[in-house]
């Protein structure tokens, strides 16, 4: 399958047609939920979650078996300016990992029975010093949004996408930052490992970018201060939309990186949830940006989708216990 | 396998003879976590479980195969002062559900790859209202830390004990009270659902509850202001420390009981983590006491096991990043 656009205009103007969730499945899933065999409310979070997954696969008890987890790769040109505590190369090194099987994101799929698949975005040609010009021009963010589209399984019921890419907490935080305003300080951290005086390095770059680059909607954003592999990420996020299947979203990244398709359509993120709140600094205050409480607060900051890929079986547990339950008209147990 | 105890005096004296974390194979996990394929600390929480974990199963690089999740019911005489909002017939009617596989602890066990077993305890005699007597004489509660030791299956490698009881928050209120002081106000929560009246009537039969047993030592206040469920799970736990089965605790009623095994020996929870907090008031400040930090956090507050059998996964994969992940050496990453 191919993508449905070849520029930033027919993009957004898939967003604008994105599917809403299904209200008849909801109210059903709604309705179901309170005849479980459980006092009203007890399974908190995981009774909002089972029901907002329901609406997204139109049934009112579904189940969750397929779900897919995505790595995209990519290389950042603003590396140069010393914004990362681990060299550039680690970005391939890393991809070899996950071919492997011996990264934390394969143990972690594996542990929610997903599938996992691993996309390089041409890590031989970093994308631009976007402290000098865009990241990407774009034609580079459509090919780079195409590969996000076409990497997600038609047949899968879940989606987490994740990135791998030295030099990347920097975009993220120069995206937050044109989207959000404040000081580039309140946006960047430690990424994975830098000291303090790679700390203000990165605060000095995400400046000069958003100072260049800054005033356009989100997917300019994306295209001037991102990366290939955050706007795959994009592209993934809109395109299981168009497939009805729900998202859990990771890290600080992955956040900055949706954060734009809901500046340019509110509303793009609706079926997507925050999976995790990491360690990096910013990522709490970008999630409050969006309107999001993540699942999991474990002091995770390792991006790889590892945060997001935790929470599947979260997921999953919900939507099985709102799926399997005896009623208590099934169960024959007074309802209080 | 029965039981190596047959009076509280004997008991006492196997909690203070537990044995200890593997010192040896802890140091060998931690070194084997610094040289996986992430930045130092980069897992969060993930790493500090994985650790802990293998010092108990003696083994620096372990994996988890057989989770047990058990479900031990009791009925409560303080239940005839009107502080449940749900009939105390309910405890046997989710046995039965239990039985038939319709509860969300049967859901919840599954999606975890855990067995699970019922024990109910003589539920057509319910303990004593505390409010007149001690719940129970000192063979009863022997009796019940038996069922609880002898349920533990000693091919597990981690343990889950959750409960069923209508009244079960009142006498965990209590016990919490009794330890740690406090007025009974600060201690009651709204349970499976009582409207303030109910709550007032909560906290006066704690009041007088701890006016009338308290002082004693942690076993004192499981015996005559606990319940069968409770004393079982106190029972499991203790089992599973001989065994060096890592336990993972779920709720409020959950932590009173091993708050029970702590206020008695301290350190006698160290093979113990808080699978979450749940949204009973009290639940938060009671884990504070023990200081213990919740894996989640999702408003639940249903009992049954169901917070600590959903953390199951996360810990699962906590040992599966650890055990299964490529070392820098391994994989050819350059190590920053």
């Amino acid at each position: 399958m191919s993508a449905d656009f070849s520029t930033l205009a027919e993009f957004r103007a898939l967003l604008a047609a994105a599917p809403a969730t299904d209200a008849k499945a909801k109210a059903g899933a709604e309705d179901r939920n309170g005849q479980l065999t459980k006092p009203p409310g007890a399974l908190g979070r995981l009774e909002d979650m089972a029901i907002w997954y329901a609406g997204w696969r139109s049934n009112p008890r579904p189940s969750i078996n397929a779900p897919q987890v995505i790595v995209f790769a990519g290389n950042h040109g603003v590396t140069a300016q010393g914004v990362s505590a681990f060299p550039a190369e680690v970005t391939e090194q890393m991809v070899m990992n996950f071919q492997h099987g011996g990264a934390a994101i394969n143990q972690l799929s594996k542990a929610a029975g997903a599938t996992m698949d691993v996309y390089a975005l041409s890590l031989e040609t970093p994308t631009a010093d976007f402290t000098q010009e865009p990241a990407m021009d774009e034609a580079g963010v459509i090919d780079a949004l195409q590969t996000g589209w076409n990497a997600v399984s038609a047949d899968a019921d879940l989606l987490v996408v994740g990135e791998m890419g030295i030099g990347n907490t920097t975009s993220g935080a120069a995206i937050a930052n044109a989207l959000y305003g404040g000081d580039a300080e309140d946006w960047v951290g430690r990424g994975t490992g830098v000291d303090d005086a790679g700390l203000a390095i990165k605060a000095r770059v995400v400046r000069e970018g958003v100072a260049l680059h800054g005033g356009g909607d989100g997917l300019d954003a994306l295209q001037k201060l991102g990366g290939r592999e955050l706007a795959a990420i994009a592209g993934a996020i809109v395109r299981a939309r168009s497939l009805r299947i729900p998202v859990i979203m990771d890290g600080f990244i992955c956040t900055a990186a949706a954060a734009c398709l809901e500046a340019t359509q509110s509303g793009a993120l609706d079926h997507v949830i925050s999976g995790h709140v990491s360690a990096e600094a910013a990522h709490h205050a970008l999630l409050g940006k969006l309107g999001m409480d993540p699942i999991l607060n474990l002091g995770m900051r390792l991006g790889e989708g590892s945060g997001g890929a935790l929470a599947i079986n979260i997921l999953k547990s919900a939507v099985a216990c709102h799926s399997g339950m005896a009623t208590f008209a099934e169960a024959g147990v007074s309802d209080g």
